[in-house]
């Protein structure tokens, strides 16, 4: 089970035009630091969060409680001029996880109702909970010779990120993975327990549809952090032996090949 | 003439994964934090600063000085421990300018060279200087009510993600132009003196390519700020009148139909 | 046992000249961005974390453990341009604690010594340890009507200022407490187990010698975090019901009269 | 004329205990971080500002407008879940412009007035104007062997603190100055123009009664910047000339012998 959390600022449209539009610069300083902030309160208590679409903020929770997610949530009213509404999602793969936190904030009231203010909704897993985290760390090979040293600043970041947008929506519709941007070269999915022919298709898929060449790092293990640092480490050994696929569980090990 | 800045970390990739790779939450924490400050710096002296990839930051910073750069580049290696190079350039058009931005800085070394360290390259315009920075913001139509409230929350970012990839590379290639998704439902792109008609040609493309129904508001000002609040005035104007492309200059006035 | 940590930046004054002096309000923002962090870090462990001189801070630390001060000593180094060295020292009362974890620094090498770097020395209690910290809150009595609303800010600071000198003096030489300012009209100390006449004493010393009314809460727990919400709410205790000192421990239960 | 303004947080005492006390290092968090944002709104428009009690903070000013004022504190408002009240003070010594500054926020209503919310209060100094600022920069000699290394860090700070509360008061009473610990062994005097023989004097006054030996570089500018950056460099140059004081304007020339 995958345990997922949406983070969803209240009523953030309208805050940012009222009584008239702020600074740019201001509300881009205002989500930065938010979102920098819950990434220390998530990443110190093993979790990961994403940025998303800013005013939407994505969370890997296993091992979370739901306790902990009320701390977060009270610490951002009680740092920032804003408030958020958190939702806990568990489902068999993150999509169905995260849709279920949608659900279960767009029951609690529209985002854009004033009077939805904080709300607190959905369980956490049990706790100790064995479930599996899956996290594939995704770059794209030799970027800085081929591209950011060749191309425009903003020719490098069309053609990654149109090889992100076709991986992204690949990894969604045929695996049910949620994968994020971020930054550099650098993707990171939350993904169910997939096959190395699996990873290799995605591969071949952005190969064909976007003409970039990535490789992929994959890590198992309890929490977000855990599966993500193998992952880490699983990209690092693709780099060393030239491999477009590695998966490694948290304790550094090989899983036995699985296709 | 347009005036860019790129901002490029030197060498990070290597330093996230020396002597072995950093947690990601602490990454995305420096990161994030990195860019609220830039986005502070060059706000406070009303430029624009965007993301991009987060190791690689474009600014647009008409009015900002060369020795302002320097006071902005020392300031990053004072409070963090990485350090930037940093280019600016000139330009008819943004692309252009950006692309003279990274040739300066790629002439100077590669983005991971480790000999290249807070290098600075490039001439601002003279001061005063009477060009106008014209900032089209576009926002996604009732996004609330048909997305945020009604799908899963990744679904309404694959949704908008495509909408914006299509947008934005419609913008590069057709228009010159340098477009950043900047969270929520908004994108912000900086442009050359465009027509209303090309604006609703954009927004057509848009609808076509990938189903999604935008509206604009553009401005115009000898800076980024003033230009960028034009034409977030000119978007309340468009969603009070229910029109697609509204156009403003900094001080409010509709610019004669030029279409 | 009490357990203190000495956090102690590396050869910091020099970096602060070096090739030549930063602008202050540049230093000022990285060392209160640097303890922001720290309080984050110490905090979401349960501790007590103080800015003292800034380039020297104090932690409160029972229940931290030694990996946990190894976390905390690499993110400041991946986060900021300057190193810290960390020192744990345990005690039977604050004062020792503190004179324990100075010495370890100081043998490590001089604060100045440029090859001292990122040092971490000590050992934390073994874990669980059911030690009790003792925190006491003060404050000074209608400081708003008395003194806010009255005098030139500076007044006020240097009123309170002289009081508080006094009470942080007296309650070192005459108790081992550490005592820090920590805003507004608020002393916070780290104790030994002081009966209630120990603590009036204190307020006495400091009515005489400096003319200033305070009144104290006292919370006890296993620790810094827990001990100081049940000062905080011993405080509150004491505003409602008038009186100068009120104790209570972590469970909120006032403990049988000592004295 | 020298320009000051106080910074008073509204309410904020309440704030912290409602509905329940907040967890310290949260608001130790919250006023590092406000502090440390304002080190920067003010130090990028050439001013400086104090932490005092962190609820209320002292900038100084001179060359800032009352516009800026008002930015400074919308931005406040629109980055924290508090609000400030500013007010602006000028007279012929520090201590006058302070008084000034408190009297106006004093006037509008109670710092714990629930009502007086982001009041802007006071009259910049026409501009240009060509008001000398004088920065004196106290330090400690020697303080790393003589303390830093040989004490207790408790123990080092007790001791500069006695010293430093000494030369606060002095300095005040006896020349209207407005003296800030800035961390370290650093004080930062915002003074009268003083003679050297009055700065000796104050140095006297430390070591008779705190027995604390400190040197101070003064400088002058039109800015609190240019003046304090004058005053760290002749302050430099009292540690390489082995001098007690030093004078230096902001063009780094030593004004004429004044006494």
């Amino acid at each position: 089970m995958l345990q997922t959390t949406l983070i969803q600022l209240d009523n953030y449209g309208p805050w940012t035009v009222t009584p008239e539009p702020q600074p740019e610069m201001k509300l881009q300083r205002l989500q930065s630091r938010l979102y920098a902030d819950l990434a220390e309160w998530v990443g110190t208590r093993d979790g990961y969060v994403f940025y998303l679409r800013g005013d939407n903020m994505v969370g890997v929770t296993n091992g979370i409680a739901r306790s902990e997610h009320a701390e977060i949530q009270a610490a951002i009213a009680n740092q920032y001029p804003v408030t958020a509404s958190v939702a806990i999602g568990t489902g068999s793969t993150p999509a169905h996880a995260l849709s279920e936190a949608t659900k279960q904030l767009q029951t609690a009231g529209s985002a854009q109702n004033p009077d939805r203010q904080s709300v607190l909704r959905g369980d956490a897993l049990a706790s100790p909970d064995n479930s599996q985290v899956h996290v594939a760390h995704f770059d794209v090979n030799d970027v800085t010779s081929c591209y950011t040293d060749q191309l425009s600043a903003f020719e490098t970041y069309v053609t990654i990120e149109r090889g992100y947008a076709e991986l992204m929506q690949y990894m969604y519709r045929t695996n049910d993975a949620l994968s994020f941007f971020v930054g550099g070269d650098n993707v990171i999915a939350i993904c169910p327990d997939l096959t190395p022919a699996q990873y290799r298709d995605a591969l071949d898929y952005v190969r064909e549809t976007a003409e970039l060449d990535l490789k992929v790092g994959v890590g198992s293990g309890t929490t977000a952090r855990a599966a993500g640092m193998a992952a880490k480490h699983a990209l690092e050994s693709c780099r060393d032996r030239d491999k477009a696929v590695t998966q490694l569980n948290a304790d550094g090990v090989q899983p036995p090949p699985g296709d």
